[in-house]
């Protein structure tokens, strides 16, 4: 994993941290994974600031999920007041879930016009393969080299970016993310669209007939690419001619982070056949979603009995109701445009000093700026990324990295990021990057 | 779906509940059913008691989920502070999913010593079927023949419950469930391991090596099927020998709903391999989770990369940290067990009288009455089961059905379900079965 915390070159960690690693690693077992050189251990959170034990504040340019900011006031109440009412199933009528779905399905175009409710983003992309296959009575699925869909089995055997351990699906089929860095003169859309025709053609040469291109409309865990915009449509178009649906993933893009528009789709001018939901949509309460064109839920729906029993339920459907006041209510689509350009321009003054920051890109508040050896090469600089990432972290900042190999910073803050935090958070990296420039010889 | 609201029958239906039906075919689309002929539109619920628009109380004996009580104080007491304080995810260390895992872990015996969080009983079964996969190298699945273990793709195929529109995976064999109404002479548990090795004998003729036999301990949905105790022993013996794992599904039965034991495996004297849990665990808000034997969870962390983004979360853990104390606190292992005793002590009463209740079976507050044409023939009385359950639910009291056919009444309260709550329900069960036998010429 990437920035993962390695207990075997752990050392001079706080007492209280080495106790929480024991106890945790006594009843969590081994597949848990923390963050960082030295792990973070967090008390309290509060709008963009999480607070440490010792009550030291770290700015959180880094989680999604907590879209409106840390134990937002609107939700908190929201859910308290939902919990104390009424929490059931939708195998009774009750309010909220109606009140919610509508006001989510006029975010979307028109054609998308139903929504089924689950608890996570996992079990939406397992949902909407489902679906995809049972409409289109075909099994193909193409995604990209270094996607990341979700975990449940059907589901890991389609990402890619799980690693070799986890076996692909035989009727999966990988393709390169639109990468406009490393294009050359190729138009970004067109390699796409030819790379998804040349997977389709190998599927058909197995007798594979493709079910969905499943992308994520940020490419988030390739390395985020955003532009040009458009260049998903040609490749929608191969997949629709060879009888396929496209997916949208919008767990990373979606509700408002990019910035220009709602949902990450949007930017490319494509209208997806389902649409997938999960980490923000409820700032933190699980649940998730799939919207879906209703034609395309006729045969699932009287074939296949589905009913996900915490999937829509009041708590969090009032939690989901209150992130989307909060979205209206503080303009928050148009902060992560306004301060995600703040964010770009302050980074690319950066990579004019520093060149190994090779690329700045992303749309709103989802940015992520890649580290190099070289310029020319583009050679993956992902030791100076895992650097970078630590030593923000030292200085009480939390981000990531993204890509096959990590090297890409991933800069995802909650939507409530002001121009101050922005400005903040530019200052730290800048003397990250000076302090990094004296000792590992980044070329300054 | 058995117990399921037709559109097409529905004539007089209350104007507000008219509307709500419309709002949710508009946005909900096809797949959402709803129990009922008449469905019921809640607004509020407290302790065993749901509240209509009209304020009109229903006697839950149905819901399982809001297991120690609907919104009981200490839960939403400690989701609401929980809330306003931290939201965030596993890597990042914090206190309150450790403190939970370690009270969790507490409960069941020591071989059992690890748990990984989900966030439902779907994506804990799908998990627990990837670790026994990757753990046994084998792929073979054994269940029940009407088992319902979840809805992800993975699950689906080995839930023969959701009916023949959902296809079985090719590696998955059915076993009846240990049916001690309809066993005769024959050991219970005797018929179940040899079912069991002759679908592994099948399966190995297939070249399909068993990775696990996956049951749930009260067999929820072949009928509910608790006794004798330890039906179970032979069948995991067997499946053991010939290298695959027990898996108890403990979604239902678990969390001292059987009042015996706080598990519904501790009954049968077995120790799982690997333990699947949901629905009640956290009231409501969605939390689920995979209990373990340490050394099965290697290979899986190793080759495996698994991070469920809400699962163990602090307000899904704190939810359930709240139902582990309230349980203790109101001591409802023991309710379950003595109430449990009074109901199914008043329906063997009804059940002389009325000799189409087949048979009355459970633990604790997990009940079973089966209705049949014959008490000789036993034949199946869906249609009888299905009056009952609308009848009740016109007197304003809530249960569903269970079994292949639907004939076989579920009843399963809430935990503090008292014993005047239990008067209560037999009395009215009394009315409805007074009623039906002069309607429909149930032989009184």
């Amino acid at each position: 994993m990437i920035n993962s915390f390695d207990p075997a070159q752990a050392h001079g960690l706080d007492p209280v941290i080495e106790q929480l690693l024991k106890r945790r690693a006594k009843v969590l077992g081994p597949s848990y994974k923390l963050f960082y050189e030295k792990p973070v251990h967090f008390v309290r959170a509060e709008g963009v600031w999480m607070y440490d034990s010792h009550n030291t504040p770290y700015l959180d340019v880094y989680n999604n999920v907590p879209s409106v900011g840390h134990c937002h006031p609107h939700v908190v109440e929201a859910v308290s007041k939902q919990m104390a009412l009424l929490n059931t199933h939708t195998r009774y009528l009750y309010d909220t879930v109606l009140t919610y779905a509508e006001k989510l399905i006029a975010t979307f175009p028109e054609e998308l016009a139903n929504v089924m409710f689950t608890c996570t983003g996992s079990e939406s992309s397992d949902l909407a393969v489902r679906i995809a296959r049972c409409h289109t009575g075909n099994t193909g699925i193409i995604v990209t080299e270094n996607a990341y869909h979700g975990i449940t089995a059907a589901i890991a055997e389609m990402s890619p970016s799980l690693g070799e351990g986890v076996a692909l699906g035989s009727m999966v089929r990988l393709v390169p993310a639109p990468d406009a860095y490393r294009a050359g003169d190729k138009d970004v859309g067109d390699a796409f669209a030819e790379s998804v025709e040349a997977a389709i053609a190998d599927m058909l040469r197995h007798g594979i007939r493709p079910a969905a291109l499943v992308t994520d409309t940020i490419f988030s865990s390739d390395g985020v690419f955003s532009d040009p915009r458009g260049f998903l449509v040609k490749a929608v178009e191969a997949v629709r001619r060879a009888g396929g649906l496209f997916i949208a993933d919008e767990v990373q893009p979606g509700f408002a982070r990019t910035g220009d528009t709602f949902w990450g789709f949007q930017r490319h001018g494509v209208v997806p056949d389902l649409v997938i939901m999960g980490k923000p949509m409820g700032n933190g309460l699980p649940i998730g979603g799939v919207v879906a064109k209703p034609e395309l839920l006729t045969r699932f729906a009287t074939t296949a009995r589905y009913f996900n029993t915490f999937g829509g339920n009041p708590v969090s459907t009032a939690a989901a109701m209150a992130v989307l006041e909060v979205i209206e209510a503080e303009s928050l689509q148009k902060n992560s445009l306004v301060v995600g350009e703040v964010l770009r321009a302050g980074l690319r003054d950066l990579a004019k000093e520093y060149p190994v920051i090779g690329d700045v890109r992303g749309a709103g508040l989802f940015i992520g700026a890649e580290f190099v050896k070289d310029p020319l090469t583009k050679e993956p600089h992902e030791e100076l990324a895992m650097h970078v990432v630590n030593k923000l972290r030292e200085h009480n900042v939390l981000i990531s990295a993204s890509s096959p190999l990590g090297n890409v910073l991933k800069i995802r803050p909650p939507l409530p990021f002001t121009a101050d935090n922005a400005a903040y958070f530019l200052d730290i990296l800048a003397d990250v990057m000076a302090e990094l420039s004296k000792t590992t010889g980044v070329r300054g």
